[in-house]
C-alpha cells in the first residue's frame, strides 16, 4: 500500500508526521490512484460546498434572487471574512428577503490571521456573517425562501433543505441516501460523512459535468478564486495558479477535494489526524502526481509555501517545514 | 503492538485520530509498558526543562542568587505569560545582573487563551519576558553569569551552558553524549532529539532521585503548579489534583513526560503528529493504566476536561470530544 505522509522537520530531523488518505478517481467511480485508505469514511466537511450549493443554482433561486458568479463563489467558499466576503454575503441575504440574524452559523475568528488579528486589535464585534460559511447559509436561506419553506431550522437534518441538498450529493457520489452518516458541522449545517472515494467520484463529475447548474458553479470558482478563500490563502492560490486545470476546496479537519477535468479525475484527500496546515502540502503531492501520470503540465511555481510551509521559531527564524513523502500507488 | 489512540469524534463518529507512542519504564530503563513506538526518536523540547535546570541548582547558581522554589518552579515552566510568570522572571533576570534584551527567546502569543486574547486586546507589545520558555532562559543566563561565562549565545549549541546541559542530560538518560540529535527549539535554545525509551528513564529517575538539585527542582514542581503552567493549563491542574504522586511536564508538538516516584516509573510519550490538544488525554490515559497495574490510586476526579476535551461549533455547541482508545502493552 502506496502512502502520502507529511513530515513536520525540525532542523533537518523529521520531529512529527501526518499520514494521508486519498482517493484519486474516474467519473465513473472507478479507483485510479490512492494513498493510504481510499475507503476512509470521514466528514466532507467544506469540501462539500459546491455540492450544497447545487439546489440552490438548480432549482431557480440564484436566477430569482440575481446570484451571479461573485454570489455563487462565495456560497462555495470557505472565505477569509474579509470586508468585500462579509458585505456579499449580505447582499445576498438582503435580495432574498433575510437578516443577519436568520444564519445559522456563528461567529469565529476569521480564517485569515491578518483579518483575525484586525478584528481583535479594533474590537469589533463578530456577527454570523464572519463565518467562513456564511455564503453557503445564505444561499440555504434564498433556496428555502424560493420554496416558501419555513426557513427556520434550515440548517438542521429534516429541513427539506438539507433533504434537497442530501438527494443532491446521493446523486453525484452515486451513494444511496441511507449510506451517509448525518452530524453537524462547525457551522451548524449538517454534514454528511462518506467515503474518500464517494467524495472523489463527486468532484470528477463536478469537474467535467454539462449540466447547468454544475457548470455555473465550477466557472464561478474558477472567475473568482479570490471570493472561495481570501488573500493568501490555498484555495485562492492554487485556483489563481492552475488556471482551470484543477478546480479545488478545502474543508476542514485536513479534508481537501479536487477536479482535474482534462483527465476526467477527482481527488479526495484526509489527513488522518485532521491537521488544517497538512492539507495543502498533501493536495499539491497528491496532484503532482497525477498530473505527472497524466502528462498534464501543473508548474508549482508561486505555490512553493503551500506545497512546503516553512517553521518558524518565536524569533521569526526558520526551524523546518512541512514537506510530502511517499508516494500515490497507481492501480 | 498495543497502541493508544486519540479519536476525535463529530455527532459521535470518529473524524480522526492521533496515534501515540510511549515508553514507561524503571528507574533502571527497563521497559515495563508501550504504546506504539517505545523507541521514537523524536525532540524532548519542553518536557525537558527540569534537566535543563539542574546545572543551574547543582552548580550553587540559584543559591548565589536567592532562586527559591519559585524560581525553580518556572525555570521548569511553559508558563502562561501571566503577571506573575513575567515578573517572577524580570526578578531572576536582575537577580543576576541581566537585562530582558539578553533572553534568546523571542515573544509569542501567549499560551493561555485569556492572556493572550487580552494581550491582543490592550495592545501590549509582547517582548521576551511573554516567552513561555522566560523562567528556564533566565536559569540559563543565572548559571553563565555564576560561572563567569560570556553570557552571549548562551541559549547556542557549544555555548559553555548548552554544553554542560548536554552533559547532564546524558547522566539521567544514560545515552553517550553523541548519541544525541541536535537542533533549535522554539524558543532558539538547543532541543535534543532523543528515544521516548531515555526520555522515560530520566523522569523515572528524576521522580526519585535524592540528589539534592534533583530533589529541589521535584518539590518546587509539586508546590508550585500554579507557576509550572498557569490558570487551567494541564500541567498545573495535574500537579495539584495527584498531590505528589505524579510529577509531570508538556513540551510542545505532542509531548508529554511524568514521573511516577512511588512505582519508581518514568513516562514518556509522543502524539505522533504534534497535535499538542491530544497531549493531556494520552499521558492522562497511560497514567491511569499504569496506576492500574500498580495498584496506584489516581482519581481523574476535576480533570475529565482534559481526559477528555470537548470540542465546540461556531454556536458553541459540544460537537464531540477527544478520547483515547486501545490499550497499552505491559512487557
Amino acid at each position: 500500500m502506496s502512502t502520502f505522509t507529511i513530515e513536520s522537520t525540525r532542523s533537518g530531523f523529521v520531529e512529527s508526521f501526518h499520514v494521508v488518505s486519498a482517493a484519486v478517481v474516474d467519473a465513473e467511480g472507478t479507483l485510479v490512484a490512492a494513498s493510504g485508505d481510499p475507503d476512509r469514511v470521514t466528514f466532507w466537511r467544506s469540501a462539500a460546498k459546491p455540492f450544497q450549493s447545487l439546489p440552490l443554482v438548480q432549482d431557480g433561486a440564484a436566477d430569482r434572487y440575481g446570484f451571479g458568479p461573485r454570489e455563487l463563489a462565495l456560497a462555495c467558499a470557505s472565505h477569509s471574512s474579509e470586508p468585500v466576503h462579509r458585505a456579499l454575503a449580505m447582499q445576498m441575504l438582503r435580495a432574498c428577503g433575510c437578516e443577519e440574524h436568520q444564519l445559522a452559523c456563528g461567529p469565529h475568528p476569521p480564517l485569515s490571521p491578518t483579518v483575525a488579528e484586525e478584528a481583535l486589535r479594533t474590537g469589533v464585534v463578530l456577527t454570523p456573517r464572519w463565518n467562513n460559511c456564511s455564503g453557503k447559509h445564505a444561499g440555504m436561506l434564498a433556496l428555502a425562501r424560493h420554496h416558501g419553506w419555513d426557513p427556520r431550522g434550515y440548517a438542521s437534518a429534516g429541513h427539506p433543505v438539507q433533504e434537497r441538498i442530501h438527494d443532491e450529493v446521493a446523486k453525484w457520489t452515486g451513494l444511496p441516501r441511507d449510506a451517509f452518516v448525518k452530524g453537524v458541522d462547525g457551522c451548524l449545517a449538517v454534514a454528511l460523512a462518506l467515503p474518500l472515494r464517494a467524495m472523489a467520484t463527486a468532484w470528477a463529475r463536478f469537474g467535467i459535468s454539462e449540466e447547468p447548474s454544475a457548470r455555473r458553479l465550477r466557472e464561478a470558482m474558477l472567475a473568482h478564486p479570490e471570493l472561495v478563500g481570501g488573500k493568501g490563502r490555498a484555495c485562492t492560490d492554487l485556483l489563481m495558479a492552475f488556471r482551470g486545470e484543477v478546480v479545488v476546496k478545502i474543508g476542514a479537519e485536513g479534508v481537501y477535494c479536487a477536479a482535474l477535468p482534462r483527465a476526467r479525475l477527482g481527488v479526495a484527500l484526509k489527513v488522518e489526524d485532521g491537521d488544517a496546515r497538512c492539507a495543502a502540502p498533501a493536495l499539491l503531492a497528491v496532484l503532482q502526481a497525477v498530473a505527472a501520470q497524466q502528462g498534464i503540465a501543473l508548474s508549482l511555481a508561486g505555490l512553493e509555501h503551500h506545497a512546503e510551509p516553512r517553521l518558524l521559531n518565536t524569533r521569526g527564524e526558520v526551524t523546518g517545514t512541512l514537506r510530502a513523502v511517499g508516494e500515490l500507488g497507481f492501480a
